[in-house]
């Protein structure tokens, strides 16, 4: 049984400790702590035996936590995870891994020194069923050599604080994770296109179109609208030579009344994706178990997320092209390779 | 922690195992049992602090088991539920709940002096979330009161062993018990025609096309192929007044290659029906934490099942329209009721 | 060009005079008659050079007249199409080819004495693309050997006149023609099964459930609808001992709007088969200038359709299964083979 | 009866010779010519009462040709279309309207100066059910003002004279002129982006990215692989404020056979676009009856097409973003307009 100590408990916090104490196998949250002390305490009142810290420094040393979940605000991230690196303790933690790429790369830094991998950073789309189907069928070689991707990251809508630059930080930053992965190669250039702006968005500029450029020369394209009012829509198409693979359709029900045969959308991405962040748990906490220690996204993930970010963010302030500067890879960190037969 | 003795660990019921120890919330498998000894003994050695008991009474009477789960051979399925209902210790019991429709009924009437629901059975569509889309679209009203429903119960291929009759008892029966739950009905009548036979299923008569007639005049077909080598599907499409719903295609990806759009179709039911099953335990697992008494398909259900079943299969061996004779329901099991606004 | 003839200026009649004069190729209308002398000799003022007869016998003996399309009242299309084949004209006759099997049977032996093949009779579905690409399947082989076949014939309304037998003698006709085509085969019993119902269609019974047997033993049974209020919807999958093939879904496009991926559903028969009707009769014309002789569905096919409809019409007056009785196939009759590799 | 003169029995004249021959209703082919005259006179002689002539001009001067199609080598276009300006005869030009846009707008001030339509050119893609119905939701304003559209341009394989450029003066010109009569509005500026190279184009770039702007903001993106083995297919979707609208399957049967629920693709163009070419000559044969002049893409489509696509060359030689220069419209031709609730 994994000891886990959760550092942050607001509604993600919240939600991974439902997950691991009442859904997933293995775990067992015996720590919290958040800057809002009440709201920490009342959580950890649900939990039987959890010890309630001051700071997350606390939870860490603490020999009944195992592994720490860091889902408190962005700005402590880094901290949260060089102290769970220092301490030789794996660390979950949600996305992003720091809030600037020099931040990450000090991340990447201490876990190089300590000489093994202790991070994983909450990029759940590659534990998402149908992601990996399509990467099972593009790394199977059936569609030939991949060389495009056309993707949409769709909102019904977006909160008010939301921010033009969000959407690539927070938004598309998923799908700059997602390509890394399913190509198996770093990106290297991204643009940003400026449609015709929604009504829906108030001053927002929504939609985007981001496009991104891949070591190998694959182009990655991706609508980014926050505010399309009909649901929560993700897609992806992978063109390859000899033909494409794109995700399915999860449509548990069709129904045919009034002219139409209709099957639903989800509403927002917990309905969509709540399965990934099931399996991106369990995944982890079996790792522990197994190999003892995490082979979900890296550190290094983390980090080139947040450079390509930054590069996104630049092109749309720019309307230019942006390339991609990231630092050497470090020989801890392989990159999933596509395989074709 | 609900600690959980396992009856019968063949290939399902390790899989429970494996299901409540590595996958699921909530439970600990305490104690084993089964026939074969080495097997039994082998599965309690993978699972620290487990027993392993001669007999299943023994397991049952252990202390150390708040709840258990029947997996054994279905001739053996009485006696473990009636002992788990004297010592007043919940029940899962895998389909069937007892071989004959007799058997059934004395697990009901014991349930029933018992004085409250102890006895859960294994009938794991009702979990799948596309059959659960599905009652809820009916259940809403949106396709008025619901008039048929159209079912394919297709098998790549089944064992030597299979006989004619198990296209009823074993395949049939699972959209037997759906279809009482989908329509909240009990079935009054059934009939098997039987088609040109298919050169894939040897000897057996396959396929046959099963008609059942529940209690308010709604009519189910089920179209019951066990060797059609393309995969397994399971369909549905429910009629309504005013319009239909169906299972909907859950395909996490699409490939387009050599002249074809083309999804995949699973291989089998452990593929099609893998969430359905996780889901299943898990809430049998939480009910017991929550109302303390399960609150899946009852004794009646197992028993309810087992009449139609035998209505089948006379039916199948006459030609003829068999009507379904069942005993008077308790007060203790109430059907889902299919509300319309 | 052929010099066409029609009887009957009713809405049907006058939807033949519009396509073969706006829409298809090779055909001019010199001549039409209706009993309604109003309404037929407004529709010859519509057409350049066209003669308005008073009767259809008239007509049909018009040298300028060198085929006869017959769109009148059923009780009159026996006598117009023996008229037809007594001068030796082809014929193209809607449905019903005559209003009794014996009628039918008076003009199967009428054109079997002619010598050759003069009638035929206007079942449009085998024109129609979706029907064609499932029989080109389903003789390819590649499902094997077809063992059933599910159908439904789904209106949203229909007129207050039509009476609880149409839903066999002029709805599930179509499927009759259909499922001796498809299969090959004769169709040797039916059966009527009364399901729960429908508000919708007031004192009418409706839906009803026919089965069809076929002289290989495959079953083909049809969901007739006729109330169902979504659209008009016409579906049938074919049952194979390899596979299945479906009708697929024709859906120009595809929209995602307020939390639903929709595609249309057609409003009526008009709507859906409206290129099948255009196909049905560019085939007719084309064989007069080509083989001289129709290739459509022939006497024999109108006579059989009316035998099985007789069939389904006893069967669901009686509640049983009722035999259908042919006469002997002339030579000059063949049904189309299932060919397979 | 519409008296048609074809210049040019090439490949595609005759593939219009035939359909207004044995397909179509109102015309007739009265004349024809080719620089290769064994085949001109070939096809003369299959057409009953047409004349063989030595020149196009001689052709549109003829009396018994009512209006003239354009089906000759690209270079040949503009003499043909002006010759039938200057003869005052309705004139059908298959795309492109001529090789160079300094042609079109010749032919377009010549159209002016003759002060009513008399040219259309064979963009047939707006004859397209899909495309239409895509167009009428678009319209329709449930989707909300459009904002973006994706396309694909996919072509199983190209002939070994075709060059990069073709990629978008043969092949996305179909989007270039789609994309203005979906939006309603001129394209501003393109760019090419170039992504990894597909092994089946040899020497060839394959596939390409092409961006349009359009004059109100939307962005419209077009993947062009014509390599791609798989099939023919064609795709779109417009990305409004509220929903999407998408071209949809059109798919006559599908399949369930080997693991997998298949729908075919069309092979080529010819296959997929049959029946626009058939609606689209239709029309334009209607058109003359009744209007009396084209109502079908015009001169001002044909230049417009012309200069966008020398616009998205310069794109691609450049790899920059080129705008869109177009002459001043005149008055005789106004673009559809989106009509939005």
């Amino acid at each position: 049984m994994l000891r886990v100590g959760v550092i942050g408990t607001g509604m993600i916090g919240q939600d991974h400790i439902r997950r691991m104490t009442t859904v997933l196998s293995g775990a067992r949250v015996t720590a919290v702590t958040d800057v809002d002390v009440d709201t920490a305490k009342k959580v950890a009142e649900g939990l039987p035996g959890a010890v309630l810290h001051t700071t997350g420094e606390d939870l860490i040393a603490d020999p009944a936590v195992d592994a720490v979940v860091v889902c408190s605000w962005g700005p402590t991230h880094e901290q949260y995870v060089l102290a769970s690196i220092a301490a030789g303790k794996p660390v979950f933690c949600e996305k992003p891994l720091a809030t600037t790429q020099d931040a990450c790369l000090r991340i990447v830094r201490a876990e190089v020194a300590a000489g093994r991998r202790l991070v994983q950073v909450g990029y759940m789309r590659r534990y998402d069923p149908a992601y990996r189907a399509l990467k099972q069928v593009v790394d199977s070689g059936q569609i030939g050599t991949p060389l495009m991707m056309h993707c949409a990251h769709r909102n019904a809508s977006v909160p008010s604080f939301y921010e033009k630059e969000m959407a690539i930080t927070d938004t598309a930053v998923h799908e700059i994770d997602m390509a890394r992965w399913m190509f198996g190669e770093e990106i290297t250039a991204a643009r940003v296109l400026v449609p015709r702006k929604s009504r829906n968005g108030g001053a927002l500029q929504d939609p985007l179109f981001l496009i991104l450029e891949l070591a190998g020369g694959a182009i990655v394209d991706v609508e980014i609208s926050v505010n399309i009012r009909y649901g929560y829509d993700i897609r992806g198409e992978v063109v390859g030579e000899d033909g494409t693979a794109a995700l399915g359709e999860l449509s548990p029900v069709a129904v045919r009344t009034a002219r139409q045969l209709a099957t639903p959308v989800p509403a927002d991405w917990r309905e969509r994706f709540l399965l990934a962040y099931d399996v991106e748990i369990q995944e982890w906490i079996d790792s522990m178990a197994g190999a003892g220690t995490p082979v979900g996204p890296t550190a290094w993930d983390g980090y080139a997320a947040a450079v390509v970010s930054d590069a996104g963010v630049a092109a749309l302030k720019t309307g230019t092209r942006v390339e991609v500067a990231l630092a050497e890879r470090p020989a801890l960190y392989n990159l999933g390779t596509v395989v074709l037969s």
